[in-house]
């Protein structure tokens, strides 16, 4: 028995905004203290180290369970199956729907409940709930499919990572470029075989001193009295942290697969900020004593930002469908899956195409 | 091998408020009309429809994170076991931390992760997540960490259920006074031995036509032009749609476990409607062929309301604290957990102390 992904979609927003529709902001330090910098040398700056140029919001009118529904179609329809087969419909969000104009979080009912009534599922089968586990929610949903269908809970699953990140900016931060809006969706099923499929997981939840890395918190600008949260974060820290921790996490999941590093083909990682990434996989190969190969990291980072749990499904579904040229996984091609975020959780997965 | 429950905690808020605290409350309908019946009859109607004469509410400097903690460190305690030797801490909620006098959410990091952090757990390794799954998350909380073990993930689950729903209730709609505060917590280990532990479970979503009977929603006072959600619900369909539904799939689950209904002592019911709770289990004996026994489904709805997702879990923990006079549990005694709410999900299990 093996445990496969047979259909990727996803959902790209279509507001395009870039760098330069952020040069009216004022921003300002978390200590409430402006810029001497100029806007456009502070986005510039930012451009260099993210490697973000653009970014997708989604319409006033959408919210995350309509988009993680069109992910969850497109995924269906790649698979090729009928949605009422289905065992499970897990979502992987962390501010669920927040409408257009309001700072509310709602998830009464779940954001899967939502999705599977979107999707019209008549069958009360599918057990439908969301997972909140920070940008890796979508990959720890995925380790947890894998966990009902060895248990033999489950045979065939969907797996969503949405976010809507533009409701929930501090306009005031210069963090707030870094977020974008998307869903992706996978299937994952049980399939006849050995060979292939989901070969090694891990997952850990650091909290005695990182828990609150990233965080919901005030404006920066700090004459606003207002009682609302942002998504905020300690920009610096997450990456030593990331730095110290993911290449090494990396490592253990890899290992376990059994396969020899020579034979990873493609890293699709999590993607908040390009030079991190680079550090991180540096330092992965590094820990097998060897460089970086080229392009074995896709980067879609620059005209789509952070998108959390929506960015690795994303990812894996352009690259599947074409997006990067002269660049494809052929049929035992060993991958691997890695995420870091909020909680601060970090999970990886070795996967065999 | 077996997979036993080895300790159980809650917490009781401590703010008393009874029935007769919301006199003074001006109550409309959905339509915005206001009542004929004066307030005490309201209230009397209310109390002989649900039982509940009083519940519970945390303090004001209480949220749903630090009432989760005090419950886990108890269930540990119960366990004797070390914190640091879990694999996965699994938080159900509906809301998270909503602070005095704020109507966000804050999830972000997750309340899993947040009670990790106030247990000062050291280890990286115990998987900290929060599951949405309505009133029934802590039992599909333990349903997962049961699937988990199965699948080799882990030996030693932590699964709290914790809300503070009077953050969140509309002063305006009658049904405010179902609502409660609380929190409970259990630990789910595999125990050598085959005769005892989790026997059989079940799931199930349902909707197509009910995912939006317990909604959020805008407040019954329909001047008040203000932009905030509150817990909501159609309570008539919902008491429709149990009754229909939940016999049905408690007879399900237990048919699984393959004993006779003769040998169930117990079933612990969530709690949201006296009246609704022995309709259920009437109907559910009825499906045998059998009258309802005797003080089969301890209720403590009277004294604690609806506190969600924290029912369940309180119920068995002062039932086995011997808070139910001339009633407990001896080695071998099959029981039954079932839970209705908010998707709409059901889910039930059997379970052989």
């Amino acid at each position: 028995m093996a445990i496969e992904i047979t259909g990727v979609g996803s959902y790209i927003p279509k507001v395009i905004m870039k760098n330069e529709d952020f040069l009216d902001h004022k921003f300002y330090t978390p200590d409430g203290q402006g810029f001497d910098d100029h806007p456009e040398t502070i986005i510039k700056k930012f451009e260099n180290i993210t490697g973000i140029r653009e970014r997708r919001y989604v319409s006033e009118d959408l919210n995350v369970s309509d988009i993680a529904t069109i992910a969850a179609e497109r995924a269906l329809e790649n698979a090729g199956i009928d949605p009422e087969t289905l065992d499970y419909i897990i979502v992987a969000h962390n501010f669920g729907d927040v409408k257009h104009g309001s700072t509310q979080t709602d998830i009464l009912p779940s954001i899967a409940a939502r999705v599977k009534s979107k999707l019209r599922i008549k069958s009360p089968r599918a057990v439908a709930y969301d997972v909140i586990f920070g940008c890796p929610g979508w990959l720890e949903g995925s380790i947890q499919a894998m966990a009902y269908i060895r248990a033999g809970l489950a045979k065939r699953c969907l797996i969503i990572g949405a976010e809507t990140l533009s409701r929930v900016v501090d306009p005031h931060d210069r963090d707030s470029m870094i977020y974008s809006d998307g869903a992706g969706a996978t299937i994952l099923e049980e399939v006849p075989g050995d060979d292939h499929g989901i070969l090694s997981h891990g997952s850990a939840s650091f909290t005695e001193d990182e828990s609150h890395l990233i965080f919901f918190g005030e404006t920066n600008k700090q004459d606003l009295y207002e009682n609302t949260g942002y998504i905020k974060m300690y920009g610096r820290k997450i990456y030593n942290f990331a730095l110290t921790n993911v290449p090494l996490a990396m490592k253990t999941c890899f290992d376990k697969s059994g396969k020899d590093i020579s034979e990873l083909k493609k890293i699709f990682i999590h993607q908040a900020n390009e030079k991190m990434d680079e550090a991180i996989v540096e330092r992965f190969y590094k820990l097998y004593g060897k460089p970086m190969p080229e392009n074995v990291m896709p980067m879609i980072i620059d005209k789509l930002g952070n998108s959390s749990v929506a960015t690795i499904p994303t990812l894996y579904d352009l690259f599947l469908k074409g997006h990067f040229e002269n660049q494809s996984l052929e049929k035992g091609d060993v991958i691997m899956f890695a995420s870091v975020g909020a909680g601060m959780n970090i999970n990886a997965m070795t996967y065999q195409v």
